[in-house]
């Protein structure tokens, strides 16, 4: 491990270089694994998405969801049933066409996404309205061959995710699921995790592959690029049609299910978190779900005992409720401070002689830096307070970041000049219509359209801002990762 | 979902219609995915597999294990860099060989398991002995072209593990790592899960492609055939200079590390634990890993407002501390009776007006089918007591089982006769020497040797049961999945 004394790269002006660095210093990830967009996920990393895994699994679980397993390989006959899916995907396979020394017969797909393995046993499993729904998800890995260039955690060809394939009797009910996707992401992404995001429709050319319409979730990196996060999609009948998933309905009659899905990619939910919460120091985690939560600091211990016994003492109070570290280590007490700090560890606890004659302790919150002289007796109760602070803090920043990189633009000239920003914009169509427009914003502002608001209605107040025909919608623009 | 009335297969008499009926009624996996040895494991069987996932884990931590997540795919130039290990695993490599319409420049591996992924890593990251002791574990799947018949859940081709790979400065280090390895084993697998097994060193012919040595774990399925469990490899340095994986010592010396892998499948510990603890009507859980652990039916409710009002009042209090589930669907008594036994859930309780009118409620053990009536404000009480005991009874049972079957042997003869168990003989030797012992045991009787002991010392008292010359170890022989 190198020790440095200090992480100090201002996040705002380089972030791609922040970015970069904070995830060689902490150790998140190690990038040199010798297969192009494979990364290797470091333990300072792993703790923590599988904290965040967590917390998804049982908001999809208290939401009546169950967890299966399904294989990571799929025949190439399944895969091909759904036309629009097909296309969409196949470009991004991964195929496995030999084993030991022999060829297979059919070449298996490495999964880009499971519809095709799961599909083909929903037909098998599903006979009845007592059946549905059904409301099943997976913990798992996907594999993509990305052809755009692939960026450390944000775009590799395997990520860690959750997907959840939900089938129901009626129409209704698949589209009040997709609302409910779109609370989990809020109920977890935005507040447990701070992420905030814009729940958006995509426009027609912009959707699933195979689905009727999709409702992506876009946060904002601090390089004013938007990223993608966990999306719901309305499938309706289309691949139940083409795997022949059908139920007996209540009046007897045999009807197609109409399904929705929903994907949460861990790995990237978590390059969010670091890139927004992060400042030139380095990381700085939520309190739930950090991977060590206290991190204690005897001064001067060597000369006086009774400083690391109590260290040891209060250690031992706090992990009945906390995740909690004495760094006795021989470095300095600088060197400790920056490593932690760039570590992201949220609360910090300092004790030397000086305190320890007080019965205080200092208090050190990682993300506004302010120190606090409190005493013993009360830390529990002042950890309990911040705890809950800092994450409060950290969402509230996080938001008001997020709203002012959102600017209401009125005509094209200006859409240059918000280069990192997203912009709200009059706009003709997010069907076929719209998709000339949507080119020329590619081509000149190297920018994509992202869709319309799903949680509120907008009217435009204005013509097209590239057409200048009437507007039927309002959209956001932004550059993409 | 089918609704049979009653679960009941002789499961001494036909273990193998057992163990595939319960797999299909409990809705355990589903073995018609169209790729040979894939599974599809369901919410029943995964939830399970979950709180197993957790328990190895949090014991590996508490050791000194760190979690992280290394890439899926191995490049041929990794796999091939250490001899024996590329002997031993390449006929059974799943192999990709495209992506998109792409011929990859060299073919990946689908990991068999991850040494050769994560070793050039260790490479990189390992300097100095402070570096050391490094012990890393990764929740993950692999794949094995298995050309042996599969088994569903005993011998697939894609199963659920944990691995860990630890590195030391000294050989004593890695060999007090083996025996940690077989203490988890131990603590996790036996103590809370009730799988008893033997910690058998393995011959020379049969160990792990690669290592010095390696002690697998052999459990005993009720047909009498053994089936390895979690096995642990002392890798000595073999690998670490294959990998070029070097420290500087305290000396100021460049030194290679010492190695031990140690794998754990998890869905293979949980076929066995459906097989050891289930009877003739089903599945039986221990108390810690149950999906849910208490199920309340209520009694002629219909007409008595008053006992669904109670039964939703003590779920209320009771999933505080457990999983708790009330069935109040319109199927009759019996069938839920024998459905939840079936399933395997732990603890039944059953209120119905009569009951209610003596403030009692009736509780049913699922192990040994008593039934007792008790005072409603006793239930947490007795359910506390139960809850220990009945995993404490099921370990007992299967150790007394597990010991009836190892039966010493004293000659050539009596092996034939004890077609079901595990012998223990006098054997020449597991070194080079013993093989062509081994070879004849192997075409004769259609068993193995299975190694010596490594928890207690054993004397041979007679001469090797096979060529007759001095025997040098005792041995077990059984047949094996």
């Amino acid at each position: 491990m190198k020790e440095k004394v200090t992480f100090n790269i201002n996040k705002k002006e380089n972030f791609s270089e922040w970015f970069s660095e904070i995830v060689k210093e902490a150790e998140l990830a190690d990038l040199r694994y010798n297969v192009k967009g494979f990364v290797v996920f470091r333990p300072w990393a792993v703790m923590v998405m599988e904290k965040m895994y967590d917390l998804f699994e049982k908001e999809l679980q208290k939401k009546g969801h169950l967890p299966s397993w399904f294989p990571a390989v799929i025949p190439e006959e399944n895969f091909k049933k759904e036309a629009q899916h097909v296309k969409g995907f196949i470009p991004q396979v991964f195929w496995i066409t030999e084993a030991s020394d022999t060829k297979l017969e059919q070449r298996l797909a490495l999964r880009p996404t499971s519809e095709t393995a799961i599909f083909p046993m929903y037909s098998l499993w599903i006979r009845s309205h007592k059946d549905l729904p059904l409301k099943i998800y997976q913990r798992a890995q996907v594999w993509r061959y990305e052809t755009n260039a692939t960026r450390p955690l944000i775009r590799s060809r395997e990520f860690y995710w959750i997907e959840a394939h939900d089938c129901f009797s009626t129409k209704e009910g698949a589209e009040s699921q997709v609302l409910e996707d779109i609370s989990t992401t809020e109920e977890i992404m935005h507040k447990k995790l701070g992420i905030p995001f814009l729940p958006l429709k995509r426009p027609q050319w912009d959707k699933f592959p195979g689905a009727i319409y999709t409702i992506g979730s876009d946060s904002l990196m601090p390089d004013g690029k938007v990223i993608q996060q966990p999306s719901t999609h309305l499938l309706e009948q289309d691949f139940a049609k083409n795997f022949d998933i059908k139920f007996k309905d209540k009046d007897g009659k045999d009807k197609y299910i109409w399904q929705t899905c929903y994907g949460i990619s861990i790995s990237r939910i978590f390059a969010s978190l670091i890139a927004i919460h992060g400042d030139n120091n380095g990381i700085i985690f939520p309190f739930e779900v950090a991977p060590i939560q206290v991190v204690i600091i005897p001064i001067n211990f060597e000369k006086d005992k009774k400083i690391l016994k109590k260290t040891q003492e209060i250690k031992k109070q706090l992990s009945i409720k906390y995740r909690v570290k004495i760094d006795d280590s021989d470095k300095s007490i600088g060197e400790k401070f920056y490593f932690w700090e760039m570590k992201g560890i949220p609360i910090r606890l300092e004790i030397g002689p000086k305190e320890l004659k007080k019965n205080s302790i200092i208090l050190f919150r990682r993300d506004n830096k302010n120190k606090k002289l409190i005493k013993i007796k009360l830390l529990e109760k002042e950890i309990e307070k911040n705890e809950i602070d800092l994450t409060k803090k950290l969402i509230e920043k996080a938001d008001k970041e997020f709203k002012n990189n959102i600017i209401y633009i009125k005509n094209k000239d200006e859409l240059k000049k918000i280069e990192n920003k997203i912009a709200r914009v009059n706009f003709c169509s997010i069907d076929k219509d719209g998709e000339k427009c949507a080119e020329i914003i590619e081509k000149q502002f190297l920018s994509t359209v992202r869709g319309i608001r799903q949680d509120i209605k907008e009217k435009p107040t204005g013509p097209c801002i590239i057409c200048g025909k009437k507007a039927n919608v309002v959209t956001y623009i932004a550059k993409s990762y």
